[in-house]
């Protein structure tokens, strides 16, 4: 199916980005589209409890999310239920195809988000969002004076857990080899700091709790121990996988689609937010300030295009 | 006087930026200050009505910035009542000189906004926020279907204007020469442009209005013909001068701060956010974008300055 309604502009994902470029976009009177594979909200819909978003009280990410929507739907946002396989340069427009068929749009907004990297053991998706996270500067503030447990030995799980000592009694770091590929100088605090423990060769094996997490069981793959660390809550940054693979213009190593200041990806007419893109920090509180700007650029690119003759 | 204790972070402005980033700061445990000249809220806290910041029904300004405010409490925000003339470099600091004394801090955020030239006719003071406004962006959208004057001819009053008529129903230019210094295809456009109209060689005299605006006064300055253009808004492009007199860094010619994409400046440890930075779309959800990006380049500048002796 080909529809050929041709739309100002056509977002790609649901989350707090692809909904506030969609209020900007709808109250500059684009046409706009909204399409998301699965439930409308993105990953932050799965935070039970979100403070740091300013002007809101704390809210679950769920319904936070709501309030983004209804006030999209307010504006008149219509949205699909598909999945994007491809977006092609068609000239004039671009070409975006889908599992419900294809879309002619002006611009195209891609704010499909990111997935964190899961350790894939018992417990972690029971407890995500009640002692297990994979953002610090989201949740580390709700582990103030308790201990954790890190998961990771790249950068990120050391930069996140220097962070993490300001405010928690201790971090143990939980790391599968013997030492750190983090950047050196985040390496020698870490190791120097007196309210970091390593556990090294070792392994995550469960997440345990009731109502909330009480404890890591992890395993020395060296030596074939096992021990629990009794703690209040576990951070796993093992990696972050953007959700990019209908892209196929400039990405990062990683896949994270390159944008400029105006958040234009190097396909022209094409913009991206939040964290499908190279951001340095991804929050509730970025992804709407890059989704204002990408319907501002957008709209600019569409008032420079010739006129359709 | 001098404030010997060494802050970690100094937040200069308590707009929409300002406060996002003392609550990521202050989440993140650092040590901040903020320091504002006149009252908390900045320039938005004018606004009338706000209806596109994600998340919050349609509220005040003023009202918005009190919820911003009482966040940022909560995570134990301290404020001063100052006005800083000078950010200076000392090396492992900033010293940051104000009409309350002196300050040090490690990193330096810049959050203090810009101001809208003003016409400085009868009616505009009166009647901003409630007919008169300087964003189409944020305003137009409350103007549908309704005729509106746009002072100015810089090639913002012609985009603005162009952005304009896809919501009203027609545009009044009024303009001091016989020409427009927009881009050239935005002249094109405007000029072209069915729901324009140019009053060429003409200011506007006054905004005139009851409980919101009815009309405004212009006048021929080459003929000396007045005529009254019966309007419900008045939007008024004719420069943003942003607070930047105390920042000797790089700016751009305007006085914008230049930042690169982790908002910092070109003085170490100093950042610069929301409407007083080189940036293109001037909304509270882009400068809540840039507190909290502002805040974890802050802290990781923090951590990477070598250990003090």
């Amino acid at each position: 199916m080909v529809n050929n309604e041709l739309l100002d502009m056509l977002i790609i994902g649901g989350g707090p980005g692809g909904l506030t470029a969609a209020i900007y976009a709808l109250r500059g009177k684009l046409k706009t589209l909204l399409v998301e594979k699965t439930g409308m909200g993105g990953q932050i819909a799965l935070s039970a409890v979100i403070e740091n978003y300013p002007g809101v009280d704390p809210i679950s990410g769920a319904e936070l999310m709501a309030k983004f929507e209804e006030q999209a739907r307010g504006f008149g946002l219509e949205t699909e239920s598909a999945e994007v396989s491809a977006i092609e340069d068609a000239g004039d427009h671009r070409r975006v195809v889908t599992t419900d068929g294809e879309y002619r749009a002006k611009t195209v907004i891609i704010a499909s988000g990111a997935k964190w990297r899961k350790l894939g053991v018992p417990g972690e998706a029971e407890f995500t969002g009640r002692g297990v996270s994979y953002c610090a500067t989201c949740d580390g503030f709700f582990f103030r004076g308790k201990e954790v447990v890190v998961v990771g030995g790249g950068d990120t799980a050391v930069k996140e857990s220097l962070f993490l000592t300001k405010m928690v009694e201790k971090v143990h770091i939980v790391h599968r080899r013997d030492k750190l590929r983090a950047e050196k100088i985040h390496q020698e605090q870490a190791l120097a700091h007196p309210k970091i423990e390593f556990h090294w060769d070792s392994v995550a094996e469960s997440i345990n709790g009731e109502s909330t997490v009480t404890g890591v069981s992890g395993k020395n793959i060296k030596t074939g121990e096992e021990k629990v660390i009794p703690v209040s809550g576990a951070f796993i940054f093992i990696g972050v996988l953007p959700n990019s693979d209908f892209f196929t213009g400039d990405t990062d190593k990683q896949g994270f689609i390159a944008t400029d200041r105006m958040m234009a990806t190097s396909m022209p007419g094409v913009f991206a937010i939040g964290d499908v893109r190279d951001t340095p920090l991804r929050q509730v509180a970025t992804a709407v300030g890059d989704g204002a700007l990408a319907a501002y650029s957008a709209q600019d690119f569409i008032e420079k295009q010739p006129a359709r003759t």
